[in-house]
């Protein structure tokens, strides 16, 4: 049996600075919140609770506290809510997510309508869209061009965390019914390394264990780009691991989204060198070895 | 046998627009050249030089004289010394290719880094480059863009001719270098319709006959899109048809480049049911049974 891990895998910039963030605002403070969960990630939120750093839902129900901005951003109705009551903000915003406001805000201001391709559902792209007017939509990949579509010009710019294939397929779609359209790659670059490393293992092993939360859209996306290669799992934690899904299994890669700590890759590569009853437990993640490229 | 024609063939807007004016000026005036000839039909352009309308190459050798601006345009350089000379310009220039060449002198002056898809030997694109900077670049199917690159933006149009597919295609190769692709969808709408139908028809033909000019570039295109689906024959006249090509053929679809005659469209479909011994000749393009999807 061997154990492959990506070569790009887990936290990534943006999701470490958040934490860094909320927890040298803790040393300052007695009580921090987040608005929302600030990575998307259970255990660390847990986590972080414990400590001292509560997630809530509803951004009326701050009132002059210290209020840390979540990873993925929130709207910016949300924001002016939170500066009224009289909040300090703690911008963790990923610089990604963030530059996705900005060049939507100037893209209304230059008189584009704008596309926003990703999960209508998902915290992030509820952010990006409130920088939008009432032009600007969420489409995914079931988006529909009918042939009377046209538009003069056309601004299209990506969730952070979707695959760049699909974002450019939708191009693909839209440019016949465009005159010129203005397509920002704001897929990070973390994402794009982390689905790139995640594909080329995947060619290799029998089966690809995902490590991430279920609501995180970078772990999803990691797991659907693998499982149109190879047999993929899902996990969060290593608990979710049983014998019999290793029946047979000779090799397993390991990936895991920007939002999961090192510690937890750590656990469920234990995990399955002991289904396989093998070697000792790792303690660092150095000491998992990395995909190598056959000869 | 079924002899079908493509629902769009032909002259398109700016070749009759094109011809219209040289022979309009003709009217004004003894004497009419034109840089290059004016459309890229060999056939058309003889019929004009009859008519008093000569194709010079060279754009010093003409000095106070009435000159037609061809239709797929002219560089900057050869424009200065028309007027320079002082030539009489008469601008017969496509205005799908007139706005090529205000899109790249626009984006030079916004800092685009640009590149053009299309035929580098093309006249079309080499007027297109001249209105760049030193940074302007023509590129092709067989364009490789290496790991190392990456534009912080970039500007992207086409040749008017070549195929949306194609295009589309570059775009999808290039986005994942580029922070912002600016991207013009400049290919011509006649020449996109008449691609449809030319693919449209040729699904159901096992032979296609594509009539134009061989260094008509949009011509070039319908028999290349077509010979990916059945057998194609590219030709300038009727003379180019045999009886061994029509060897146990019961469908023919035709088709014809944007700078061919509705006149030679007819004599192909003449000699293609001589060669059959099948009926009388027709005189119009209307009587030529148009192609209707088969229920």
């Amino acid at each position: 049996m061997q154990i492959w891990l990506a070569k790009c895998a887990g936290y990534c910039f943006g999701v470490k600075r958040a934490i860094k963030m909320a927890l040298d605002a803790r040393q300052e403070t007695d009580r921090v919140y987040t608005l929302g969960p600030l990575i998307h990630n259970t255990q660390i939120v847990n986590q972080l609770r414990k400590k001292g750093i509560a997630a809530i839902e509803d951004s009326n129900q701050m009132v002059g506290e210290v209020v840390v901005i979540r990873s993925h951003g929130i709207t910016r109705n949300q924001r002016q809510v939170l500066t009224r009551n009289r909040n300090k903000l703690i911008d963790a915003t990923c610089p990604y997510v963030h530059k996705t406001h900005k060049i939507i805000a100037d893209m209304v201001a230059a008189g584009y309508p704008i596309l926003i391709f990703g999960d209508g559902n998902h915290p992030e792209v509820i952010g990006m869209l409130s920088y939008g007017d009432e032009e600007t939509k969420v489409i995914f990949n079931d988006y529909q061009v009918t042939d009377s579509c046209h538009w003069q010009k056309l601004c299209l710019l990506s969730q952070t965390t979707q695959s760049i294939e699909d974002f450019t397929a939708i191009i693909g779609r839209l440019l016949p019914h465009c005159n010129e359209l203005r397509a920002f790659n704001t897929i990070c670059s973390s994402t794009s390394e982390r689905q790139m490393a995640a594909i080329e293992l995947a060619r290799h092993c029998e089966l690809m264990v995902i490590i991430g939360g279920k609501n995180s859209s970078n772990t999803k996306m990691l797991a659907k780009l693998c499982a149109r290669i190879t047999n993929t799992l899902h996990i969060e934690t290593e608990d979710e691991l049983v014998r019999d899904l290793f029946s047979g299994i000779q090799r397993i890669g390991l990936s895991a989204g920007a939002s999961t700590p090192d510690e937890m890759i750590i656990r469920v590569y234990n995990k399955i060198k002991e289904i396989y009853g093998e070697g000792d437990a790792v303690t660092s993640i150095a000491q998992i070895p990395s995909f190598k490229e056959e000869s």
